[in-house]
């Protein structure tokens, strides 16, 4: 159910001494008696102290698997009010974001791209405050079509800020799309993202369908250390949509 | 940048001795080199002993540490071929996915909802192949209006297993709406999810928009260790997005 953090073939964790379970099985056993209402929900489960003289390990291990649960979502632990069964969990969705040209390739598609656009021009005021940009230097802005078996796949209108990343200004956007050459030269540390529907409007001519039909737009902002990135607007060709993992 | 797994009054982590950095400045220091190429994308990093020799701290504290980085997407740790810078990282988004009460009432609105229709049927083939089932025995179908201050928010037709939920039966829908009803009492283990756009369509009504407006639809289909629980379709009213984080 959560995701074991150990990738296969990792080093193994090094916490406590093993016990008859490993913190795997600990935390399954406590998932299970949390879905069982063992452990009903807002109570207060046994310390860890307790907890490891039950499964005979490692107070450590106990610590582990509670860890689990509570980044999972199912446990909120306080350091001295104990540890609680959170009554209405929040689960979470997580989404993998790939290079656009490798999200195509993993649809088994050949990809393409074609820069349409590529200037220095002042911010429209959107793309300021979605930035929380403070005057109007001018920024790069890039639009391309990513292409999927040289299908329109999704058109992607971007605006960098060249104080935060001056080194794009000498870069081949042919060669390495932008997507591509700022996944590699410019890491974020922070940013937001946003999934929302639109009639594919002015996009229509560039995805290859008409205007009245609704697309799924994606909005990502991204800073380094507080200094603003970028700005993209993602609008995909009708029908597709992204999966995430529950 | 990557969120630190111990929340706040939280048990510090129990492994090894804390060095002069302790593990979360061993990885932000490690990140910074990554950043700046100082080890290059695609190189392999020192092993744990050297690094450990290096930040004066035990070797578990690097490996809590590289952990993390491995989880962010950064490092790729294989037990004998060691750990390497991953060239092209695939950034994580995660979607926190609170009850429908709660996502709007974060939004500042009073909650209410409708319950529209409820009655037991024979799924459709859509609902089938999305829950894999290889049977036609009925389900019960809900569908729900959820509104913030009275007016139409999301509509969700969905769709619950009754062979793995079967206290559903009993249950007052009208008082606990089936959102929360599930996630009190039928919590899963592994789901899928998708977003994407449509038109409002036969939506429409219930949304008090056009059927020719865009919107957003989000598809939820969970299963409980290999049981299928539930296939929810969720249409937001036009103008809404999901949010993010990065």
């Amino acid at each position: 159910m959560i995701s074991d953090p150990a990738p296969p073939g990792a080093v193994p964790p090094p916490e406590g001494s093993p016990g008859t379970l490993g913190w795997q099985g600990i935390r399954d056993v406590m998932m299970d008696r949390i879905r069982a209402r063992h452990y009903a929900p807002g109570a207060l489960i046994p310390n860890e102290a307790d907890l490891a003289a039950e499964f005979g390990c490692a107070r450590a291990t106990v610590n582990r698997a509670l860890r689990e649960l509570a980044e999972a979502g199912f446990l909120d632990r306080r350091r001295k009010a104990g540890t609680r069964v959170i009554a209405e969990p929040r689960r979470k969705a997580t989404l993998e974001i790939p290079l656009i040209r490798a999200a195509i390739e993993d649809l088994g598609a050949a990809y393409s791209f074609r820069l349409l656009t590529r200037e220095i021009a002042p911010p429209p005021p959107e793309v300021r405050a979605a930035l929380r940009l403070e005057d109007d230097v001018p920024l790069l802005h890039v639009v391309t079509l990513h292409l999927a078996d040289a299908v329109p796949h999704m058109v992607e209108d971007r605006w960098v800020v060249l104080a935060t990343v001056p080194a794009i200004e000498a870069a081949d956007l042919t060669r390495d799309n932008p997507n591509e050459w700022l996944v590699r030269n410019a890491p974020y540390s922070e940013g937001t993202m946003r999934c929302g529907a639109a009639l594919a409007g002015a996009m229509a001519s560039h995805l290859g369908c008409t205007a009245r039909e609704a697309v799924l737009v994606v909005e990502r902002a991204t800073w380094l250390d507080g200094a603003p990135i970028t700005l993209a607007r993602q609008h995909y060709a009708p029908a597709y949509g992204l999966t995430l993992a529950l």
